[in-house]
């Protein structure tokens, strides 16, 4: 018997390969180079593009230029244009810059938030009580992303009552939506399910986002098991961008074009165009010479190119 | 609620990497790796390795030597060595090298078969009659293979009726497991569902198992939506071994890495070793110079690599 007939009928993917992906590339990316992948995404109807990170260019260098990456892009109505926020200083640039929605972050371990954050997971949610202040003045949504909930690489398993406890706190602070981060991507949908359940406790279901990292090659299948918790929202990254800061040569984000296969394939309405989303990807891996990190993006621009009779080339 | 507390509490692990896997690569392989790497998957606990194919050599170069690989093996107890037969000149030589399960073959589409079998699908099972009878008579185990289950190069879309039409016949042939295979990667989790119900119709669920390609990202969201279904047998290649002959550059054979990975995170017992796979893995991607298309198999690698203190290395 199916186990597949009360999914959501609409799923938001959340793109994050221009920020988070981009943010592990070792060279910088051209602002011109950003501002063309994030008018493509948009273009291609995604609902939510992660275009910048308001952090110190001394810690994040890969995010310089994120104000005039923001003021470069094409702004499409209906694309919420995201960025992160670490503190008030960043608050004050990313609203000069007219983002949509700004991301707090915190972790679902301690010892993950002091080798991070430098400070527990409770401080570092109370100090950005004044960007959330911030936020809900301004009027931009207010988004909180929980790192590491399914693992962390320094204490290793987490309890789902205690992501369900940031997930408590990051609502207090006024969150519109909570992101659970699988950040090295050791999840499997057991767990996936036992977390969720948990948050869900703390806040409602539908505001609640799944962020699947593909290091172990889970994340569709954890997709798929928080789907069927009821999960509406997930994040991807085009083309796979983002290798993983804790396993060299292994893989980050879940790549979009997958994502989207398996929604578009369980008859769950996106609002993307999925072959926009391949060639955005094929463009920014061109771009920044790296391999495809998308299944779906390799599979099918190796198809479209037989079918043009070129030679199929992806690598 | 979770919709995973009745999954199965076994799982058997058909390792077809060097068979299906080995059988893509370009360059053939040496029988004294091919024996090598048969014994580190049999020494991994694998219940049954896809060791050989009885094929003309002047159609598939790439299985010459299937009765020197299976001479040069170290049997163990508990693995069933399996070998693919297309006729009963392949048959004799594979009894006569001591194979324990003999896997005939056919396709769910009448255009797959026709191209690839030249004949009917209905003919190419019954050309498989003396086989199945030679497999009853020497107490060798007869597998059945259906390819393009999910969705067929040449033809697009296949009904869940057709494969379980096909499933009927096999049946009828004799067969004691039929493998369900989606040969191009291209089903999502509710087709996946759909085609097993069908063929649960014709066929014990318990004795049927998926054979998931993962060109589309899918295979583990499909493992995971069969194991919904009570499916408890699934096929997978070490190093996601075998590319994808219909779109260059694409991703072929789910990886066993992968499928271990999420079987044990669900509880799953395998009887099978992930690290020894994980080895297995590594050794023979170097051995041919591949490279390892297994995702949990490249962490692992970076992950045991820097615990050791040493440069991550995996590509």
């Amino acid at each position: 018997m199916s186990t597949l007939n009360h999914l959501p009928k609409f799923v938001e993917v959340v793109e994050v390969g221009p920020r988070d992906g981009l943010q592990n590339e070792a060279n910088p990316v051209p602002v011109a180079v950003k501002v063309d992948l994030i008018d493509r995404l948009s273009a291609a109807g995604l609902p939510n593009v992660e275009a910048a990170a308001f952090v110190s260019p001394k810690w994040v260098p890969q995010m310089a230029g994120s104000s005039e990456v923001m003021a470069g892009i094409r702004r499409r109505p209906g694309t919420v244009y995201s960025a992160l926020v670490p503190n008030m200083k960043g608050m004050e640039a990313a609203l000069a810059a007219g983002v949509g929605e700004v991301v707090v972050f915190s972790a679902a371990s301690e010892a993950f938030a002091q080798k991070n954050i430098n400070c527990s997971i409770a401080e570092s949610i109370e100090r950005f009580r004044p960007v959330a202040e911030a936020a809900k003045s301004a009027g931009v949504k207010l988004r909180g992303s929980i790192s590491v909930a399914l693992g962390c690489p320094y204490q290793g398993a987490v309890e789902p009552s205690a992501v369900a406890e940031v997930v408590r706190r990051m609502a207090d602070l006024g969150c519109d939506c909570i992101d659970i981060a699988d950040t090295i991507g050791v999840g499997t949908p057991g767990a996936v399910q036992a977390v969720f359940e948990a948050s869900a406790a703390a806040f409602p279901m539908d505001k609640l986002a799944g962020h699947f990292h593909d290091t172990y090659g889970q994340a569709l299948a954890n997709i798929l098991a928080a789907l069927q918790m009821g999960v509406a929202s997930f994040h991807s990254s085009v083309a796979g961008l983002g290798g993983c800061p804790y396993a060299k040569g292994a893989t980050g984000n879940v790549a979009t074009e997958d994502v989207l296969y398996l929604l578009h394939g369980l008859g769950i309405d996106t609002g993307v165009n999925l072959r926009a989303v391949v060639e955005a990807g094929d463009f920014i891996t061109r771009a920044i010479n790296r391999p495809n990190n998308s299944r779906a993006g390799k599979a099918l621009l190796a198809k479209w190119a037989a079918e043009q009779g070129e030679p199929a080339c992806a690598a």
